[in-house]
């Protein structure tokens, strides 16, 4: 197992939801507030985002560092790159070119998966690409870019699902915040539907939210 | 705080010995058990001396993993470097290079703190300095050597005792494994002793050892 292709702090409400309903420009999580559902990495000092000095050193912020850690490549839905829905326009090509401003925190190539191409453009140091391709040919596409290092798998939830069924995902790190969203987008009714394929282990932060821990069996 | 010092999963007894009486080149850990000590490490996909594939992916590997990232020098204490006392001959220089073979585990810069200083030399990607110097000075050395990357307290026990009562450290993660070993080198008589100047989160691992992650107030 040399390349892996990896779920990292992904954050889900206690009944299981990557993201609310009605995902907007305004409400990139839909009805879940984001500071809720990813409140508890903004604290950290390693995350990506931090505009200053400061931040938590504890058990968060250790998951959090792995983030760029060995990663050579992401794969993410189509609702994670933007909340558009149909096909571009030349006009929202040159609007959207995601949520992260400027600089995006992969500096990698980035595949998102989408049944609406538009062409590939760099941003700093991340390339985005969209691809149309099943899982398990994004897969390979990633890890043939990701130059020997692992492949970061960035959900959301329904990404992750479809890589689960095509049994792809070599290690899950799900951050279970203390929330009931109710409906959204589901990543699992219950932690333990992947008990059959992968080890877990379930680790409660001082923070409030329960680490899950899942890999290979 | 640009360059952090940080200590790494350093193992201490529950009664708070990072290692027990009578080191040697059969007992690097004197009278205490090198597996019981590292024994959680050695489990882990992670761990730098795994001689294969396989290993565990959860908390402690999570922690593991942080060993190489953005490390750019190590200092240690002479009895992490040898179990050798007083002052060398050019013959027992000749004959110990450290106890981890042509490929140290460390590929930096390592500042060895000792009273009987010897040549510098070079295994691989690390290479081995010796100091007689104080803490801050060493501190102030190995963070010069490191080119903008922190800077790990390797150890032993007694060595990082000394940086803390120069208040040189920033980080420290401590795994304390169930194990008593009632002499040795001590770490600390209780963990509390540092919360007047650091945070701490205790974080049991699934594994059986307690992890504790401090950070400077």
């Amino acid at each position: 197992m040399s390349q892996l292709l990896k779920v990292q702090n992904f954050s889900v409400s206690t009944d299981g939801y990557g993201a609310g309903e009605g995902q907007s420009l305004e409400r990139p999580f839909g009805h879940a507030d984001p500071r809720q559902m990813a409140g508890w990495m903004f604290a950290t000092a390693s995350f990506p985002g931090r505009p200053g000095p400061g931040g938590t050193r504890g058990l968060d912020d250790h998951l959090v560092r792995d983030f760029h850690h060995g990663i050579g490549a992401e794969i993410m839905g189509a609702n994670k790159f933007s909340p558009h829905r149909g096909p571009w326009t030349e006009r929202d090509v040159e609007r959207w070119q995601g949520w992260w401003g400027d600089e995006p925190p992969f500096h990698t190539p980035v595949f998102v998966m989408t049944h609406h191409l538009r062409p590939s453009f760099t941003l700093s140091d991340t390339t985005f690409h969209f691809t149309d391709a099943p899982p398990a040919a994004v897969a390979e596409q990633a890890k043939a870019a990701a130059g020997g290092l692992d492949v970061r798998l960035g959900g959301g939830a329904q990404s992750i699902r479809s890589f689960l069924e095509a049994d792809l995902v070599d290690e899950l790190h799900v951050a279970v915040v203390p929330l009931e969203l109710g409906a959204g987008t589901r990543l699992w009714t219950s932690a333990e539907d992947l008990d059959d394929r992968f080890h877990r282990e379930v680790v409660p932060s001082p923070s409030g939210v329960v680490h899950h821990l899942l890999w290979r069996r």
